[in-house]
This record gives structure tokens, C-alpha cells and sequence, in this order.
């Protein structure tokens, strides 16, 4: 048997391991086996928490489909609120390290229990060819397409991965899964693209849905609303240096577009359940 | 924090919650909240496992959606193997109380673990009106209907819910998604039909796809695999009193038809995780 935790990031869920006390031999099988929610546990995945050499903490997180991510904002905050609830650390500023650099965490706690973690997302990305959008010019800021002949304006703000963005009054009644890969596999973005439907709420609030990339409309993309902020502003929605709260179909993120290009996540990580999974010998 | 099981029969998995332990007031709320793979654990529904005043125990059992079932085969051999596992009982026969009347479990153990429970299943029903079809005659055995411009034979069977039963050799290529929703509206069927489409192995094996009622394509559906064996004795294809293995996507179950109209289901019941869950308190 193997001890897990899960957590969820506004409804991004994954397995949690503690590899300071299990070993897992093959993390691509066993993030197959404890996702599905038939035979294993049910999951977006599997997230180990190991020793880093260069960080506090290292944290490799693998896809149900047994792939292993980049990153993800919303395990990462889960990996910040395991190693303090858990006493693995005591500090509230943590460093840790993921295949995509080291990130740095701030966290807080409320009753001795880290609630929200706010991370450091690094610059916003505008420049076309960096995104990257085939639109000529030095920034791509409600630029009109025309798609299922109807057309949008888009603004385009790359995260490390890439996002168009497009402003409108009623984000209900969008039928995603018909526009959404309209968008997804458009000529303009080589690369294709995750596409950001805002409805702006007031200055400091707006509401999301997100197609992404490869994986049709999800409850929530944490790189999707800080592009969707930075656009905001871009856009005069709303202002530099504010906490603009963005409410996603699984919960509410809060982000900060600093004057100086940087972006601020802040967002709830949630304790589930944890236990312990006899995990099939194939799947170790 | 409440404790819980997590167990699965042939893929169909459900979190278990010891009510001798533990208290559940809202199980139809608990039953969405554990269910969600999202923001819960991730499962099929809810089963709550209780002391009873008929039967050696009482199992009540909750849908993903909330709402209560009245029993699942896959679900009662796991209810045998917890009470048994976790030393509620000794005895390995057992009778359990259920939403549809008393079953008698005879459990088997290895290693002081229950690997598979066997449940008599009643008597198969095969008069057309009971079932019910609208056909004449007293059964419908290799009956001749046309779905697609394509003719099929069908054997009706009722065990307590209706099953059209259709031998072919191939079942791989087979589009369920579309020729099942054909059957299951038939005007043949009053109350809708679950579909079996079955391809004889040899004479102790069948290997089935299955299309339920209101449900789509299943991985495991019990009832259907006791319908299929009775349907493959009534059209030769199988004996009485041998124990016919039913390969499902899920996995095998073991079913007897028994001379006098009787049906007995053996199957796995197995353990995925055990843990405690933080339920919020309105799911209670």
C-alpha cells in the first residue's frame, strides 16, 4: 500500500505523493492507474514530492494519460500547502523546483493551514512572433477574426504557452465546443493556441471559460487568466498593479499585472481526502 | 474527516462508508460530492453499509447524481467483502438487505482476504408480457427485428429488468453508439430494453457488449451477463448447471443457469484505497 493525499486547485485534482517517505518506481503507470476513477483513485493525475538539490522542494507531475506536464499552476499551490500542513517545512516562502524552473511560493495560513499560495508567474510575453500569433506589428491588442462568420478581437499574450483573448458581454451561451477549435487550429497561430471567452464584470472582476489547447473546455487554466488580465489591461478593462479577481468555472483565481510586466497568481489549494492505495505491481 | 473504502467490481467503483463507525446524514448530497473526480474522490456513487434488523447486514446505495438505486450487483460483493475484510462478521455466508429484498452472498477467501462473492440472482423471467415485449407467445427466442436495414435475432430475458440479448461474431467493430439507442427505443420494448450483444467463445465462455437503458455503453452490467448465459442455454449455445464465464470490458464474472429457472453470479470484489475525506459540511 502507498500513502496518498488529493487535492484539488479550483477543480484540477491530482494524486499527491510524498517521496520523502514512498518510492515509486514508475510514476507513468501509476498516474494511469490512481486517475481513473473506475479501477484506481480518479484524478487529472499524479504529483511526487521529492528533495531538489537547487530548491527547497521538486515537484514532478504526470497526466492521466501517464505523460509527463511541464507545470501547473494549481498543483503546484497543492505541493505548497502539502509540505507545510504536513511539517515538511515551516517556512510560508518556499522555493520548488518543477520542470519548467523553480517557482517561488508564498503561502498563507490560516489555523495552521495553508489556505491560497500566491506564485510568481513571470513576464507576460506580447511580442507576435514570441507567442506565437502570424499577425505583423509589435503587439496583437483586439485584433479582428473572423470565424463561423462572425468576427472577434482578439489579444494575444503569450504565458510561456500561448493565448488569444476576446472580450464579450455574454460568455454563457458561447457554444465552446463548436468555436473553440475553430480558434484552436486558425492559420494565424502556428502553433495553435488556448482561446479565453471574458465577460468584464467591473474593473477588478472578470468571468472566464477557456478552451485549451489539446484539451477542449476545462473548469479552469490558471496561464488562461493571467493572459486574460494582462489583456484586460491592455485593453483599458483594468489596471497595473491591481488584484483582479477571475472567476473560472472551478473557482476564483486572483491576478496581479505588475507595471513591470510580471504577473501575480494567487489561488486556493484544497485538502480531499488521503489515505492509503494498494497499487497493482504493473503500476509501482 | 469521515472514513471511507473505495472498492471496485469489474470497473464498477464506488466509495464504501461504514455507518456501524461512522455517521452520514445527507447521503444523497455526499453521494455528488464523493462522486466528483473534480472536487470529490471520484467514483461511481456512494454505498452505506449498516446494521440491519432482517439480514445479517443493510446496504444502501446512491447514484453519482444522488439519487438512490435500488441495488447493484458489483456493489454487494463488495458490501461482502468489507463486512467480512474488516472483521464485522466471520461467517462467509452471508445475508444482506437491499432496496430490492434480501440477498444471500457466499463469499470466497484466500488469505483471509474475500477475492470474489457469489449472489443468487432469482429466477430468470422469460414470458414476453413480464419482460416486458410486445410480442406474442410464450418466449422470444432468436426473434427477427430490423435496426439500421440490418436484421437481428433477439432473446428476450427479464432479470427484474429487461434484456434483448443478440448473438454475432463480431461485436468488436460493432457502432453501439449508434444501433444501441435503436434498440433501446424500440417499439418493441414498453419500457425500453438493455441490449447484449454477445460473440460465443465456446461453450463456457461469452464475451458481450452491452447497452443499458438510460445509460449508454457500460463496462459492466451483471443482470446483462445473467440474461446473456440464460439467452445462450436457450439457443444451445451453452448448457444448464455449468458455470459460463462472461468476459465484459470490465472483466469476468461467472454465471450459472441453474435447471429450475434459477441464476447465480460469481464475481471479483476489489479494494482500491481507504482513507479519510474532508466532506464539506453541506454534503454531509
Amino acid at each position: 500500500m502507498i500513502k496518498f493525499t488529493k487535492m484539488h486547485g479550483i477543480g484540477n485534482s491530482y494524486i499527491y505523493i510524498n517521496c520523502f517517505e514512498e518510492e515509486v518506481f514508475n510514476p507513468s503507470k501509476m498516474s494511469e492507474f490512481v486517475s481513473d476513477p473506475h479501477f484506481g483513485i480518479g484524478s487529472d493525475g499524479l504529483v511526487l514530492i521529492m528533495p531538489s538539490e537547487t530548491a527547497d522542494f521538486k515537484m514532478r507531475i504526470f497526466n492521466a494519460d501517464g505523460s509527463e506536464a511541464e507545470m501547473c499552476g494549481n498543483a503546484t499551490r497543492c505541493v505548497g500547502k502539502y509540505v507545510y500542513d504536513n511539517g515538511l517545512t515551516k517556512k510560508t516562502d518556499i522555493t520548488l523546483e518543477t520542470n519548467s524552473g523553480i517557482k517561488d511560493l508564498e503561502l498563507d495560513v490560516i489555523d495552521g493551514e495553508v489556505v491560497s499560495v500566491t506564485v510568481g508567474m513571470g513576464k507576460a510575453e506580447l511580442e507576435p512572433q514570441k507567442i506565437p500569433v502570424s499577425i505583423d506589428g509589435d503587439r496583437v491588442i483586439g485584433y479582428p477574426i473572423s470565424v463561423m462568420d462572425k468576427e472577434y478581437e482578439i489579444t494575444a499574450v503569450s504565458m510561456g504557452n500561448p493565448h488569444a483573448v476576446i472580450f464579450m458581454d455574454d460568455i454563457d451561451s458561447l457554444e465552446l465546443e463548436k468555436v473553440g477549435p475553430l480558434f484552436e487550429n486558425h492559420e494565424l497561430f502556428p502553433e495553435r493556441i488556448n482561446t479565453e471567452f471574458i465577460k468584464v464584470i467591473d474593473e477588478d472582476t472578470l468571468q472566464m471559460r477557456v478552451w485549451e489547447r489539446g484539451s477542449g473546455e476545462t473548469w479552469a487554466c490558471g496561464t488562461g487568466a493571467c493572459a486574460a488580465v494582462v489583456a484586460a489591461v491592455l485593453n483599458g478593462y483594468c489596471k497595473h498593479d491591481r488584484e483582479i479577481t477571475v472567476k473560472l468555472r472551478g473557482g476564483n483565481l486572483k491576478i496581479t499585472y505588475l507595471q513591470d510586466g510580471t504577473v501575480i497568481k494567487k489561488g486556493p489549494a484544497t485538502f480531499i481526502c488521503e489515505g492509503e492505495v494498494e497499487v497493482p505491481p504493473i503500476a509501482r
